[in-house]
C-alpha cells in the first residue's frame, strides 16, 4: 500500500535490515529529500560526501550504495527509472530561504521537517547534515559552478532502495518552489 | 611565526574573530584539510554542502566563506595564490583506506586525525564530516565521475582565512599518498 507525503512536509520511515522502500514522483519534477541513521546509534548518519567519494561519482542510480559517515553501508539503490538525482545540496532551510531571498519570513523546508520527523525518534538536529536529493537536478559547470535545473522526473518515475541496516528513514517532498519547477507537490512511497 | 605540521598528522587550532590563518604549501603538492566548529557551540560545524550552495560553486577561492551546517558563516577567504581546492571529498579515514585498498593495514589519516587533535577540545567525532580540501584537486567529469588528480600547489602557495566568529579549527598534512602525487609532505601555517 502506497503512503503520500503531503506537499512541503516529511515523514519518518523505520525500515528494517532487507525491507525495500519505493519514492514514487507522482506528478512529475518533484524532489524527494531522503537522510537516514543507523536506528540503533544516531550518530552513525548519511554522508553524502563519502557517498560520492565510495562511489567515485556525482551521479547515483541503480547498483550505487548510500554510506554513512562511519562508512558503513545504509543503503543500495535497486531500480532507478529517472537517473538524475543530486548528492551536492544540503536540504533547504529557513536560513537557506533568508539568505536566498534576503527576507526574514517563516517559509517550510526539509531541513525543518526531516529534523521534526526525526526528532520523535530522538535523532538530534546536528545530525542532520547532508542529504540525498532523489530526482533533484543540479547541473555542474566545468568552472565548478552550480545551478538548479527542473526535475527531469515524469509522473510515475520511482526510485527502489533496500535497507542493508535497520533505519530510520526521514524523506521529504521538497518545499523549494524553484527547485520543483515553480511548484511544491506530493510524495508517494511504499514499504516492501 | 610560522608553525609545522608534520606529514600525516593534524592540530586543532583555536581561532578569535578577527584573526587571520595563512596556510602555506611549502613542498609543492601536497594537500591540508581544514575543518572548523564554533568555539562555544559544537554543533554549529562546518558543512562543506552548505558551503558550496550559499557560494554556487564547487570552487573556492579569494572573497568565498566557509559555512556552518546552521547556515553561519565561519570564516572568509581573503588571499588565495593557488586557485584549486576541493569541497567534495570527505576527509581521507581508515575505514576508506580499507575499502579502497580492501586490506585491513592500520593507515594513519585526515579523520583520525582531525577526531585526535579536536578531542582535546571536547568535540566529539560524530561532528566531524565534511572538510575544506586546501590544495586538493578534483575533477568532475560532465558525467559526474570523479577523479583524484596531483595538486595544482606550487612551492609556496598559501592560502589565508578571516575568522569570522571564535572557532576551533582542525587542519592537517593529508595523509593520502595518491591526493598528495605519492608523497605526504608537512604544511606549514601562520596565525596572524
Amino acid at each position: 500500500m502506497r503512503s503520500s507525503i503531503q506537499a512541503q512536509s516529511g515523514v519518518c520511515i523505520p525500515l528494517s535490515k532487507g525491507q525495500k522502500l519505493k519514492v514514487f514522483d507522482m506528478h512529475g519534477e518533484q524532489v524527494s529529500d531522503l537522510f537516514c541513521v543507523d536506528k540503533y546509534d544516531h550518530s552513525n548518519y548519511f554522508s553524502a560526501n563519502r557517498t560520492l567519494d565510495y562511489n567515485d561519482s556525482l551521479m547515483l542510480t541503480k547498483g550505487h550504495q548510500l554510506y554513512s559517515n562511519s562508512s558503513d553501508v545504509l543503503m543500495t539503490i535497486l531500480e532507478d527509472s529517472c537517473g538524475t538525482h543530486d548528492l551536492l545540496m544540503p536540504p533547504c532551510s529557513l536560513k537557506m530561504f533568508q539568505i536566498v531571498a534576503g527576507d526574514n519570513q517563516y517559509h517550510p523546508s526539509c531541513h525543518e521537517n526531516l529534523v521534526k520527523s526525526l526528532a520523535d525518534h530522538d535523532v538530534p538536529e546536528s545530525f542532520v547534515s547532508t542529504t540525498f536529493n532523489i530526482f533533484m537536478n543540479v547541473f555542474v559547470d566545468p568552472s565548478g559552478k552550480l545551478e538548479i535545473k527542473s526535475p527531469k522526473s515524469k509522473p510515475g518515475d520511482y526510485i527502489l532502495f533496500q535497507a542493508e541496516r535497520d533505519l530510520l528513514v526521514g524523506l521529504t517532498a521538497c518545499s523549494h518552489e524553484q527547485t520543483n519547477n515553480g511548484r511544491c507537490k506530493p510524495i508517494e512511497y511504499q514499504i516492501m
